[in-house]
């Protein structure tokens, strides 16, 4: 996989955080009042956030002890620490999350990319992965940790629970610790006809639970990530040797960030509520944008859970070869200048580099200011509103220009970009 | 290296943080004022961070662009980024700060010792440096990176001019690239005879600048650093390198530690005169534990900066045997529990697990409730608030003993001990 920092606009990394909604004025609240708090966070998290987890866990049928949980400033600290601690290569889908791959690159270990069957986004196919791992370890490596998601980022799908039982019984068959991030499980769209049922349901010796809470309940402010580890004496030695590698790289919550995080974990209403709207908000968008990936001839899975949305512009090859686009970081290329916002290859998730692959979010399409993105969260008719028919609008006669005639290249730009849209340098 | 969690009651990683004193009040409203921001940091920190950094280097003789500064929630995550930028082996001083090590361990590669002269803490001994550049060379090792300290941690001492330069000309004449940890510059204590003259201002193409925030200038519950990169295209190619980890570590800034890092980093005058009154009151605290170590028959280099004494209890090793301590273990068990406070063997820092040698710290000198802690720094004579006397006399009556006849082991604890005090499990 060619190095972030080789080619292409995103120059610091894959994938960079959106701007969120507006922050909810009582979580903005419970932020102000910690701002005095002088004594630091102990490693892994204060008493109050593991125990307002331990409740987040139980309402989702997984009753979980306080010493099960730990808690770090972000997803990827959290999972970098769960890699080196359990050691050996680490196995995930293709695609996968963009923040996944470079924690295990990080500590020198492989990570190698298993398919995915159709409509099984985040998860593993059972006898490729099986396959994988009887091939690693011919070749000398060393795997133990199997790292896969439902509901999934990029493609937004929900893996039906028969394909994610057999992926999890082979890789438990196979020695391999489970870490299933659930960072969009709250996040599901109303209406989408599918059944969450966790890993750690299904093999709760074998599983550890990675919930970025960035996905469903904090702004990307505010940094925070919990997990929780089995309930056996083999996971609580997981979890300790987990805390002592935050301890030892640093990796600490800030005081208002431990109090977010503690406060939305606890879901009183008006954070279940703030949720409930934003989801709905971002099923609606992504649906919008499923409609116009479809109608330029291209292919997407239909979302079901988060804010992204996974095109195929395999279909329109022809016509993108002829704009002297062939690869995706020639597709993120195209698209990103056009639309005005981030579209990154499928490369940047460990897809092929020569399919024709992005990932759309919905983030830039609630608006390009604080105002704007204020208003779609509280629209009753959020696709109506001038700024969101402006934006999906551009998005619809991008693609479609795809299979058009090639225009003179215009300017870039002049999508839905605004303020904090650019890619930052 | 034995691991932390072997044995030993620091359950988590080698050294934890210590409640700070009171907030700023100043600070506190910049952070609550950052309570609502919903955009979250990009990474390396935000422009206004940048530029007020930029400032704070222009203060100290370090003229500085924006481009040359990236922050990270921490210098532990930020030398982490710089050491996998880098890449190869590390050398670092014995003793050395508990947080530099476990950076390069968790990156596979590895960390080698050099002897530090006399009263030059955190700076290796030039001879023995270049001994070791060669023989790690030699041994089919890649040396890349010296990281040193001026002032350093856990001696407190400020190495002179004359032998910081020798040090770092040869590991430049050796080609590595050195890291200053500069986190206690700003901490020297009045009337310490010292001259505090930077690496970066020696080699300044050679030489990266880190400073944790949270040394002189942020409470620990606001985790933030800073580095400063060489004005060169390689200095910007390393920039560039880290950001790209900062951003696959997810290493990013909580907004309301961001403010306020922007904020003290401007140095207005109230953040200032905080910082004078704190740095004074660590100094008399300092001084008055040195006394104590001394008038127990120990020794210690005289403290010149920050918050820590560094005390070798040789001289008592026959009393201390006759209690079964023999190693900086055993003698950390042995000081923490009657004390009541940290007592971190030397061989957290790196030093041999033989030497009778323990980090004490003046944080829990200024007391163990907040209303403590705000007396403290305001009185005139902190060393006579009862709390801190009680505080000392323990420490005096601890040290004492240990050449004193062995009584009957009364209940450990009943020092300064008291809410936040205990090891955090």
């Amino acid at each position: 996989m060619a190095r972030a920092e080789d080619r292409g606009p995103v120059r610091y990394g894959p994938v960079l955080p959106e701007p969120g909604l507006p922050v909810l004025p009582e979580l903005s609240a419970i932020v102000a009042a910690a701002a005095g708090r002088a004594t630091p966070e102990p490693p892994g998290g204060p008493p109050p956030l593991l125990e307002a987890a331990g409740g987040y866990w139980l309402r989702r049928g997984l009753p979980t002890e306080r010493t099960q949980v730990a808690a770090a400033p972000g997803g990827a600290p959290l999972l970098l620490a769960v890699t080196a601690a359990l050691g050996g290569d680490v196995l995930v889908p293709r695609p996968c999350p963009a923040w996944w791959v470079p924690q295990a690159r990080l500590l020198g270990r492989d990570a190698f990319h298993v398919p995915t069957p159709a409509e099984c986004g985040g998860v593993p196919d059972p006898y490729a992965l099986l396959e994988t791992v009887r091939r690693v370890r011919a070749e000398g490596g060393d795997p133990r940790l199997l790292v896969l998601a439902v509901p999934d980022d990029p493609t937004a799908t929900v893996a039906p629970p028969e394909v994610l039982h057999e992926a999890v019984e082979a890789a438990v068959g196979e020695g391999l610790h489970v870490v299933s991030d659930e960072t969009w499980r709250d996040t599901v769209h109303p209406g989408a006809d599918t059944v969450l049922f966790g890993p750690a349901e299904m093999y709760p010796d074998a599983v550890t639970v990675l919930t970025d809470l960035t996905g469903a309940f904090l702004p990307p402010s505010l940094p925070a990530a919990c997990a929780r580890f089995p309930a056996t004496a083999a996971g609580a030695r997981l979890a300790d040797r987990v805390r002592d590698i935050l301890t030892a790289t640093g990796a600490l919550l800030a005081a208002p960030a431990a109090a977010a995080a503690g406060h939305v974990l606890g879901e009183p209403d008006a954070v279940t509520a703030r949720r409930v709207a934003a989801v709905a908000l971002h099923a609606r968008l992504a649906g919008a944008l499923h409609e116009a990936v479809l109608a330029a001839g291209a292919l997407a899975r239909p979302p079901r859970a988060g804010r992204h949305l996974y095109a195929d512009l395999e279909p329109l090859r022809p016509h993108l070869a002829a704009r002297g686009v062939t690869d995706a970081q020639e597709l993120e290329d195209h698209l990103t200048g056009r639309l005005g916002m981030p579209a990154p290859g499928g490369h940047r998730f460990g897809d092929t580099p020569a399919a024709l692959r992005v990932r759309l979010s919905t983030g830039p399409l609630v608006g390009s200011t604080p105002e704007e993105r204020a208003a779609s969260l509280t629209s009753p008719e959020p696709l109506e509103l001038p700024h969101v028919e402006r934006a999906l609008s551009m998005v619809g006669s991008t693609l479609g220009d795809i299979r058009g005639e090639p225009g003179p290249a215009g300017p870039a730009g002049g999508g839905p970009a605004g303020e904090g849209w650019e890619y930052r340098r």
